[in-house]
């Protein structure tokens, strides 16, 4: 249970052109390199730009390999990319993908419901993914790892469990997802606890409590977090969840605790405003709406 | 700057009532009192349920002594009412008010816009007020804490000090209010260690870091935290002011935690429904909107 003292600098991979597009109204590609383009811009180095599904399944995603072939290389960012089995790992290493993010629920009844297979035999597919992969990373994203819709609380040891097994398995790394706003700070320092601080944390803010719980994780230790821009998406198979912690949101308090991030979060509020333009409608971000704390709000009388 | 173990129970005033419907469209007396029983049958102990302001300037707060002497009043339980002077001191408790609430800026440009007196004048009428009030407690709110929106940001000793001479002058309580959304966890910390822990936080959600701000003070010690059921409210003499800390999304967290309240999640949620019709509009409070996690989201698919 000890606290760390925080980190001195934190690893943010933005998951907007990905998981915050997923569930809305197509983009166009150039519209989805528009803004990985604003995303590096503003200094993110880990960026989330595509998901090679069934485009039938997940409209949104159309054209990933064309987004990474199309994107505007930067030299020191890495980009990733959602795939769901061998067949998408194959075509976005074939686009010249630099890290795969393959999804597991630690939740037997959210996998099947999500993907129709058993944890095991997803984590056969993860590991044939990897096999293939070869020095491209694998992150593995364990879905539910705080909590499930249908099973209600999940074991920090059954999270940790898996994620040895991933890694044994040849993933690279392991983030752990509050796919449905389950987390609590008590539940991230439980988590870390049980599998160490070398997680990335992937937060929704279904009941405001990303924030707190990325707030929570940074004081145990934890290095690495997935935000989306805006604070957009949410899991279409997730009821009543909400959009990912706001990049520009998580920045903030970074910024002020002293904590690197190397991003420019008054850039990111207007790659907020871009996206917000593109999906048609406001962002749930709470520091693009108000403004960061140095941009001062102006005496009204 | 050493972390204390969380405190065993806390203290929550619920300000819904005056602070949350303040700036919203006037609702009736007996609708206002009909909020009151809401929250004290879900267990709220301390509930600001009043201002004693001038009518004309502060519509919503119109009949503010009919509120109090028409309330049901329950064993155990607190009203509170703010009051802006000496004259607004007398009507309450001639009302037979429990506590007094005063509000004094701890930044000079934001007292002067706010009241039209230094906050040297306000200190003053706070102690004519402490004088007045006799054995009925007086909890000083000490606005922009944690920033000004004219000044930016503000000393904690500078804080530490007027709160050192509310408490000289005779006020039972300090609350430090971020009236405009300024707090950080670092800010918090800083803060409470230049005051102590015994002072209430009364936080609001701009920049969506009250409930990380609440943390950060439970993770100091601090024991007393003003909330408003829905998440409503907002200063507005304060530009892009949002709500308060939502009171279910305060003891969602409490509960998980393990920190205890006498307050019923389940309960507040239905006041917060409750509220929500009554100002017309949706409230901001996310547990509210999502359930608390103890109502487990339905499989969808």
């Amino acid at each position: 249970m000890s606290r760390h003292p925080l980190p001195e600098r934190v690893e943010i991979r933005d998951v907007g052109p990905r998981d915050g597009l997923q569930p809305e109204a197509p983009v166009s590609v150039a519209d989805r390199i528009h803004l990985i383009d604003a995303l590096q811009d503003a200094g993110v180095k880990r960026i989330e730009v595509a998901a090679f599904v069934s485009p039938r399944a997940v409209p949104a995603m159309a054209g990933a390999a064309d987004v990474l072939t199309g994107l505007r290389r930067r030299p020191g960012v890495a980009y990733a990319a959602l795939v769901p089995n061998l067949k998408g790992a194959e075509l976005a290493l074939a686009a010249g993908v630099d890290e795969l993010t393959v999804t597991i629920s630690v939740s037997e009844a959210y996998n099947q419901s999500n993907v129709k297979m058993s944890t095991a035999e997803s984590e056969a597919v993860v590991a044939a993914v990897c096999a293939r992969a070869g020095a491209v990373p694998v992150d593995a994203v364990v879905s539910c790892a705080f909590g499930s819709p249908y099973e209600g609380d999940i074991a920090p040891t059954r999270v940790a469990a898996l994620a040895a097994r991933l890694l044994a398995s040849g993933c690279a790394r392991i983030t752990c997802a509050d796919t449905t706003g389950m987390a609590t700070p008590r539940r991230v320092d439980e988590l870390v606890d049980a599998t160490g601080p070398d997680i990335g944390l992937h937060l929704h803010d279904t009941r405001g409590t990303a924030l707190v719980n990325a707030y929570a994780g940074l004081e145990r230790g934890v290095r690495r977090f997935d935000t989306a821009v805006g604070g957009l998406g949410g899991s279409p198979f997730a009821a009543g969840a909400a959009g990912n912690l706001a990049t520009e949101d998580l920045v903030a308090l970074l910024d002020d605790l002293g904590v690197a991030t190397g991003i420019d979060v008054e850039a990111l509020v207007e790659v907020a405003a871009l996206v917000a333009e593109m999906v048609d409608h406001p962002v749930p971000g709470r520091v693009a709406t108000a403004g960061p704390l140095t941009r001062r709000a102006a005496p009204d009388r």
